[in-house]
């Protein structure tokens, strides 16, 4: 059941640990098959070495494993919740990619300083509110996801497909698990280049209004001219 | 036509992206045949894996496609606004390598710290002025490519081949594409170590004017003696 | 003697290297058998390329070399102090990872910032005293080992298995050689992304209790639920 | 002539690249026979990949080529002035490695802040006196010998193998040019941590006497216990 999805998804989660933004098992992966309404996800703590295709485990909408013998991603009840509220998504990639993490800890969106961020993500990268202890006991990784989706009210989803989460990290999405892990290596090199943006002055300006809106355009408008006419990403 | 500026440009691309400053595709060089008019450049968004001669795109100096069937970069028209302002000019590279990036989101022209610097950049490294939004509305990228030209009135470009674009980042130039390359390469390497300098004094002294002069023409002066007597470069 | 012990803190010693955080021969990692109160550890200044399990040597816990033609590694009385006060751990690593070895000159704990600390560390990364001039003149390995005990005086040496010694650099402990190692790594990263946390905000909050407590039962408690159920570490 | 010499003098210079440390051409090392007052040097602005033994250039310690058809590096002088001055030197690497680059340009010697450091390094690293334009119009690298041993006036340049030119960036010597490159390799990493040290506290200590005079006399003083008996560095 669902094979390409599997190795899209095995494929998507190697590929971030090729990328060097993943140590040990510190990230997940996940793609969907709106059709069927079936996740494809990483397994818990299983090392990138041993991953394979048949080892992704198969989950529903409403977190039940559906196929596979290993345990999802602790992280599985965040994903689904996004799935759930932002129907054109059809992945979902988490690290702990070190720049992002330090953004998230020190509690701060990240603004938008220039083009490089502007190519992919249209204004600052959101950082949630932290978690009440109240939340924790409910549910933490399903209440991590809901604080995403408050987080996100009024932004479209797919014009910022990265958000941190407060005290945690990060989390980016796309129109599939490919592009939600390119997404997650993008998200990493911006949150890198604004740190050193920072250093160089603490009061950095955020790029003007009408150079982000031609960026973003340029790349992702109804008439996008970046890249050639039959590029899906 | 044109095979082996084909195959130098080839190269100059994929040595870019070997020598790790490029993430995606984010990154393009050109190389001009003057006698020709012809300007050879990296398609639109293509994958650095599959890049090859051939898919080069030539384009005149006045950007019009001369021959190739996919889209030159987006960048294109900042290119021919450079060679033909800049007659020494042979090649162009344009990268978001993150250092310069981050001087260029801070809005600061790098100043000239040090003798690694002094080797290959006679004095600071200039930042344009930021676009407004009537320039872009007009033409973005050749308004990219005039604003650094208005930046080098009274400058040598290339005693000082490499420039910041306000709020976007870095193009570099040389007498060819290979030296463009190697010039992106080197610009990122100053910024790295320009902002590790301000990290540790943030008044740190400009170079003084007698060691940058020595240095710059021991690489680049009429009676230079840096390297061996048949090196171009 | 020992030969399966020799093998995995060989590997452990190696894999250090391989991970990048042991610049020429700045580590060494050692392993116990407490059944026959035998530790197996890196020859002192050994390169790595020529390391090999026959090149182990195997101390005794009142620091005697007990096989082994090669003299131990000089921070051996270091870990023997710690194998006779842990009683819980079978691993001990010791490194002069950037990050670690910066906020140890700093001499300043490092405070839980985030979850990626929480699931390894519950709670800062204690610092310990300087040593005065006597105790150094008693005996400096030993007097090394002494200060972390007394740093860990109420302190669950697993729950927390890791430490920055004052003005020198971390040594990380666990179950085995190799999760000793795994620790080692992770202070690095974790010593990295605070260095960075601070950087965006010099007075960033520490993770709340609830957030701490939540992440570190999730790996380590009772009724861990991450990874799969066979695991061990 | 002085085969081995020169087949030990490319190695060195081929390890500092494959360290990572030098960009480009941006590096040399040289050796001596003290017997001959022959010294082996790298030629100036050949590239790694085409450095061979026979390429290497032999220089007289009054600086005049003795066999060899490429120059020799540019800053071969200074390495003669250190020769002359330093009887018991072997060999002298010169990088522009960035830490140490911008330790220089930043005008400041590098304080001894932990063990890292003073187990190479009895003390802070030197920072030389900028040239006048005076000693650059005589001799610049020549002069910059000259400034190097002003600054290690009193200062035994065995105990402190390496020194930060004004500006420019780091020269560092040993016994041997494979100790030489070591110690290049280590001030690198040791600048390095010294920033990121600073980063978390401004006014960080050195460390103290007592431990920085043990931790240097354990692997250099006359009862040397570090590493094996027969090791020769």
């Amino acid at each position: 059941m669902l094979q390409e999805l599997r190795e899209r998804v095995c494929e998507a989660n190697l590929e971030l640990h090729r990328r060097g933004i993943v140590l040990y098992t510190w990230g997940n992966v996940s793609g969907i098959d709106r059709a069927r309404g079936a996740i494809v996800i990483k397994p818990s703590g299983v090392p990138y070495a041993a991953l394979t295709p048949e080892k992704m485990v198969v989950v529903g909408l409403n977190d039940e494993v559906v196929e596979g013998e290993l345990n999802p991603s602790t992280d599985t009840r965040t994903h689904t919740v996004l799935y759930r509220a932002f129907p054109g998504i059809g992945g979902v990639a988490h690290t702990h990619s070190p720049y992002a993490v330090a953004w998230a800890q020190a509690r701060r969106e990240i603004p938008c300083y220039g083009t490089t961020h502007a190519d992919y993500c249209f204004g600052p990268v959101p950082c949630t509110a932290p978690l009440t202890s109240e939340q924790i006991r409910r549910d933490y990784e399903r209440e991590t996801g809901l604080e995403i989706i408050r987080t996100f009210a009024g932004i479209d989803p797919l014009a910022r497909p990265m958000v941190l989460v407060n005290g945690h990290g990060p989390f980016a999405w796309g129109r599939s698990a490919g592009e939600a892990d390119r997404n997650a290596v993008i998200l990493e090199e911006i949150a890198r280049i604004a740190s050193a943006t920072l250093a160089l002055d603490a009061n950095a300006p955020p790029l003007e209004e009408h150079i982000l809106t031609y960026h973003y355009e340029r790349k992702h408008g109804p008439g996008a001219w970046y890249g050639q006419k039959d590029q899906t990403a």
